[in-house]
């Protein structure tokens, strides 16, 4: 795997607010180089949430994100298909008390876990999801330390919600929005997203968020006669507002333009944001991870066409703070971010976009 | 009301397959006049399904669709909006033992009823869904006669699906398809769609269908910035046909164009029957009841600009038929249609489209 530069954003942000603070990223992407050590290629993306990552958290995060690319990577090398990598990533990232997925997953208003999650394989094009899925006891998690405190702290936080509702306070509680996902290509450029979340704490019984919704939570859709591109797309954050905008379906349509960076801001801004599905809402809040694939012949007239798979990778986000990880099979080992909007810019009408690029070769060519 | 000239549409459809028939369609739409009896305008559109409807019960079907368009429209004679109506529509639509929606719906493979629901509200861009709601005693139901007869053929229809399954025969049944739904514009240009659908025929517990979810069993958006006309629809079918090319806003998206019906009729063909998402079905089914509406001035000088509401109004289908009717506040009873595929149609492959256009004058002007 060769990296390629990191893509670097300067942006001013126009928006519905005029209190929107303008958003400087540059990609940390260091320039690398690393032993082949497979001869699989293929790539992961994982997110452990947009929303808000403390600095006294932040090494558990990204350990969690680490963990999850390396399953990921250690079934792409195996020669394992993207959705079956993709499954090996979200079941870690699931499995983590940090996260809120699985294990970790918020409490509802019953203290009970409720979770939502889906998969899409670009291949077929294939959806499965399952929402609201119960079933799980409490008192089977309550071994688990963070389990534990959260199941005692239900019932002073129910008292505090229904004292906020009763008061109308607004609260965004962006600390919750910790949904997990990862979107993967193998080595044959098929793609595959997920995504998994245990919803909003303190939510409604039955209620369903995006991670359970068609075109909301995850997308992956392989190159086709109109889509010269392979894409695959995972959200997180306010389940309703990446509903109401179906946002992963709406990244990986926008990503089919020539510049991906410009594209998925554009789609940030224009879409999310300034979405008039979300026009009464006072912050918009979410992030994504998106990939993007096609085949490419750095030689034109080398035999060796279209052996080279270029993989664009980015992500955006609304909220304070967003934690990825990545992986390509040829790496020793994940890297590893929290994306943080710059002091001063306002969360849900600012955005942060952040990416990579590699090229993927056959250890052949 | 002015009702106008019925669209007719002579149609030749290329699709992905070439045994797809040709499909000749003209709307029977009579030009009539009403005489004006309430004071408030306003317009429904209701469908009791797309799927097959015997003509043994095509009175049946054409008398509840009757009924749930009066509902509606003494909803909107007493100044209601269009929420209120097309919420109005639809329970009298559920109530009917003959819709496969609340009262009538179909059974799982538990012999239980889940039920699936959805309902948009145009102004506000609001949307609310149930997914396989349950809680409904098969025992309370056992009074009516229809669920006494599938509670009844519930174990012997399991062990012919569960024959069909292992044999691997290709079942499309559609006459389990009779999802319903109502399209309302109210007096003040407002639009709003609802869907309600007990599911597949013995589905798996839990199954969750387009009823249920955004953007796939209804959508209603009003007239905005970048939208010349308000849009409802609502959907009936093959409920992962329906999700996978989300329907219900990909109409609502095509109608923005000027021509509706042929707007609808593309998008019917390319993102229905020829989507890539639905490539490896040997049939699509499904169908959809439009609306759309803008305010226009017939005399451009006029004091009175744009009192007058111009709707249009459509249903198109894949199934076999489909049964509508339609009403507005100024017609003294509602039509109704049972539209039909014609003879030699496959089912799947051809499209059917009809509607109409009316004139909603205030009485004032």
């Amino acid at each position: 795997m060769i990296m390629e530069k990191g893509i670097s954003s300067v942006e001013v942000l126009p928006s519905k607010s005029s209190q929107v603070t303008a958003v400087k990223v540059v990609v940390k992407e260091p320039e690398t180089k690393q032993t082949q050590r497979g001869k699989r290629v293929g790539f992961v993306l994982v997110h452990a949430g947009a929303g808000y990552h403390s600095e006294s958290k932040a090494k558990e995060y990204k350990h969690v994100c680490k963990r999850a690319c390396q399953k990921a990577i250690e079934k792409l090398q195996a020669g394992a298909l993207a959705t079956d990598a993709v499954t090996a990533a979200l079941i870690e990232l699931e499995d983590s008390p940090f996260t809120n997925a699985g294990l970790g997953s918020n409490l509802n208003l019953l203290g009970e876990i409720e979770c939502d999650a889906s998969i899409m394989d670009g291949k077929s094009l294939n959806f499965g999801a399952v929402g609201a899925l119960s079933g799980f006891s409490l008192a089977a998690f309550k071994r688990n330390k963070r389990k534990l405190e959260l199941a005692e702290k239900v019932e002073t936080d129910l008292i505090q919600l229904k004292k906020r509702r009763q008061s109308n306070e607004k609260v965004i509680d962006s600390g919750t929005l910790d949904t997990v996902g990862a979107v993967v290509v193998d080595q044959e450029g098929n793609v595959a997203a997920a995504v998994s979340s245990g919803g909003l704490a303190l939510k409604h019984p039955g209620r369903v968020g995006q991670a359970a919704l068609y075109g909301c939570g995850c997308w992956a859709e392989n190159t086709g006669a109109h889509s010269p591109y392979s894409t695959a797309v995972s959200t997180s954050g306010c389940g309703e507002h990446l509903v109401r905008t179906i946002l992963a379906r709406e990244c990986s349509c926008a990503l089919q333009t020539e510049d991906a960076h410009q594209a998925l801001l554009e789609t940030m801004q224009n879409k999310f944001i300034g979405s008039p599905f979300l026009a009464n809402e006072d912050g918009v809040l979410g992030g994504v991870i998106v990939l993007r694939s096609c085949r490419y012949s750095s030689e034109p007239e080398s035999s060796q066409e279209k052996r080279t798979l270029l993989v664009e990778f980015l992500w955006s986000h609304t909220t304070e703070s967003m934690c990825v990880g990545y992986m390509s099979a040829q790496d020793g080992k994940a890297k590893t971010h929290i994306s943080r909007l710059p002091p001063g810019a306002v969360a849900g009408q600012s955005v942060a976009i952040e990416g990579g690029v590699c090229r993927l070769e056959s250890p052949e060519s």
